[in-house]
């Protein structure tokens, strides 16, 4: 355990706002509920951006740009969306020194003001499908923020759609839970259940909504993602129609999904250990830390010299950096990089050049397990596949953790311990009133109604009626 | 001259607020002043984006994240920055249901935030420099607004860099304004006149400021990107300090420099002719366009499959794009890609396939020149090499068309007469009231003082008093 971190059987929730700030990835602001997003907290935002707009696209979306303002009346056109957003909404009354005619809302979601744009573009089935995705901040004012987590104002993308049936709709909605879970899966290693919301967790105006839920080292979940299908909700409130190909006016259905900056606080509780971070290679801002070693000044030069070489062969290949500090011993450098959850450590001192090896460390398997020696003429080969190496690793033991501390059950005891230290997984019919029910009683809801499904019935786990899904509980973030 | 576009000579604005809607670069939004960025405006942005983030990481910089929210009475603390932005400022004073004890500013920019961040982050020199940049939306409210060159909300970029000297701050301020020259020049294709900011022009608590200014096609001059030296100002009103290496406690020396999305009109007007957009190919969302043709339905088939050839040799050296709608002919194709500025057109019909050719067509050269047959087998060699051609000729006649509307004049009568029609240079030794008879007389504004002068002496224009710069005069947007 480092000794400057709590450690997270003590206390995970301080272990994780620790870790954030001392690993810089986010610091607090002067705002209430905002954070400032450290360089390193943003490059891995960078590089979680890249990785998802790179699937919109091969899957034919394409960016555009909407208002951060909202006229308030937007808002209202939509009763349940209205509803579920007018809690939480920060509201701009002046501008150039006047008071407005009318109260602007900064963007909580999009769904109105692009719904608007719609009505307007949207004229016939040839217009029609829109597949348009938004990189922005959204600003939703929450009375208990943690960084990443849950905070005031957020980066998020948010994908609007608009189809010319309800099929293709359905079918975009659950295409895009697709690529969040390939996402999440293959980027992050974090193993997510995709699944369907119960009725009491959807989102505000959506006639289905989709998820991706985690398991956190806690045992918690946390949503990691959302895709929802709005059905001709939005296209009545906002007036989106079309002609169809039998020149008949038509509504068209709408869908939206988003992924926000709460995946760097996944990364954070699905990987990191009593050292600090783990960072998953395909996402690490600095995948390898070459530190050079060396008692004598004498040897400082050579040492210095080959690991410059050895930074510039794998420059092109990876993201590599030469901790070049002076005035740090080796042991701490070691120390702060594993801290910052660096995947890989490259040692090199007098002997290494010597032998023309390396040491190399593994962040994810600590003490001698996790060292090796590479031949010098073989890094730009090892390297990379060592990382890759690394990036399955932590996804399996993430499997193996979540997998370990789901519960199937039968009763609704059994349910109440398993939501203690993970998820419970049960036969569920319940309505909005059992949900609320349950919430209140063990503190967990239903986290999703996973798309693989068993078959057959059962009785839900809470009222004892007939049930024909199976639903996951946990206490959630 | 298309005819559903107003030409340029009849009405130069009201061309340009024309083609940005035709060619769906941007829309107007139900929220005053706001602007709708579509796809094909969003991927300009995009490639825009990247080139400059290119640039700020090749020269040490790292992305970061501040609040969209600043507290009223951080604007406050530096005088003159209040006084420059409080006639724009947007205000949030109710968030969560309730009244906000401190309104919140919506960030016109983000020096105070920063500062106060950079107070909390730099203890010593070994924490400097800090060579932060920010991607984000900032809110000004303007009171004449345009699609790209002024609207209330608008996409840029900021950098916020703090240094232990004032040779270093002023260094890194000339280095990022030398960013954009190259950017401006090498990328969007537009020549600028790198120089100094007047008094009366300068950012509202710069020590100096520097700008890139470009000429627009109605001979108008557009700031097409600034570079604040802020001296220790900020430092101050934030308490920066950080001990040096004699251990005497000192006020860092902080820069600020930014790039936005009016970068799109200016592409828009730099190039564009009565026929639409003229895309740089280094920006362009689609560097090439296939057009199919066919008479006979018999021929489509083969005709198609050749143009999707063509299309997969090329897409992974260059943006391009098969163009296969049905129901348009291809002279109405042309039409709408000319509008919309793609570079280079190729068609592809029978005869092309029998004798092994494409026929391609530049944006850049109406008519018979710019037509010209490539062999099927050279397309790989030749269409990038054709997209370098036109780069650089576009850029050669902005250089050409800018200093045919420049005019070196040496009297206040022959000023007025070139600001009508392009740029007047001529000596300077103006103060602020100078400058203010000259807006009002003139209606033309010191553009900068040009970083490369002639040397010598002179006398004023204006004034007649000796000068030792000369300035550039013209009409700005």
């Amino acid at each position: 355990m480092a000794d400057f971190l709590t450690s997270q059987s003590e206390d995970f929730s301080k272990w994780y706002n620790e870790i954030v700030q001392k690993a810089d990835l986010a610091d607090y602001s002067p705002v209430r509920g905002c954070m400032v997003i450290k360089p390193y907290g943003y490059t891995l935002w960078e590089r979680i951006h890249d990785e998802l707009d790179r699937r919109f696209k091969a899957t034919g979306h394409v960016n555009a740009y909407f208002p951060l303002f909202i006229p308030m009346s937007f808002l209202e056109k939509e009763s349940e969306h209205v509803e579920g957003f007018s809690p939480e909404l920060a509201v701009v009354t002046h501008g150039g020194g006047a008071e407005l005619e009318e109260p602007l809302v900064v963007r909580p979601t999009s769904e109105t003001i692009i719904g608007h744009m719609y009505a307007k573009w949207i004229q016939s089935y040839r217009d029609l499908p829109v597949l348009i995705n938004q990189w922005a901040n959204v600003v939703r004012w929450e009375l208990r923020t943690r960084l990443f987590l849950r905070t005031t104002e957020f980066l998020w993308q948010e994908g609007h759609t608009a189809h010319a049936t309800r099929a293709e709709a359905v079918e975009e909605t659950l295409r895009m839970l697709d690529v969040y879970a390939d996402f999440a899966m293959k980027e992050a290693a974090i193993p997510v259940l995709p699944g369907r919301k119960s009725e009491s967790e959807k989102f505000a105006g959506a006639v289905a909504s989709y998820t991706i839920e985690a398991m956190m080292k806690d045992g918690k979940a946390l949503q990691a993602g959302t895709s929802h299908f709005l059905g001709q909700n939005f296209a009545k409130a906002f007036d989106i129609q079309f002609l169809d190909e039998s020149n008949v006016l038509q509504y068209a259905w709408t869908t939206s999904w988003g992924m926000s900056t709460r995946m760097v606080g996944a990364v954070v509780m699905t990987h990191g250990d009593d050292q600090g971070l783990v960072l998953p290679p395909h996402l690490a801002p600095i995948q390898v830390v070459i530190v050079p070693i060396w008692r004598k000044d004498s040897e400082r030069a050579a040492v210095l010299d080959a690991g410059r070489q050895v930074k510039q062969r794998l420059a092109s290949l990876l993201r590599v950096e030469l901790d070049e500090r002076e005035g740090y011993s080796p042991g701490w450098k070691y120390n702060d990089w594993e801290m910052r959850g660096v995947p890989l450590r490259i040692e090199i001192g007098p002997r290494d050049i010597e032998n023309q090896n390396v040491m190399v460390a593994r962040r994810d398997t600590p003490g001698r397990e996790g060292k090796m020696l590479v031949p010098m003429s073989a890094i730009e080969a090892q390297i990379p596949e060592l990382l890759e190496a690394i990036q399955l690793a932590i996804y399996n033991k993430a499997v193996a953790f979540r997998d370990s501390h789901i519960a199937d059950v039968d009763s609704y005891e059994q349910l109440k311990h398993a939501v203690e230290v993970g998820f419970a997984r049960a036969w569920w019919a319940g309505n909005i009133e059992d949900e609320a029910r349950l919430k209140d009683e063990t503190k967990a809801t239903v986290r999703c109604i996973p798309i693989e499904q068993p078959g057959g019935k059962g009785r839900c786990v809470l009222t004892g009626e007939p049930a024909t899904e199976v639903a996951i509980f946990g206490k959630a973030y």
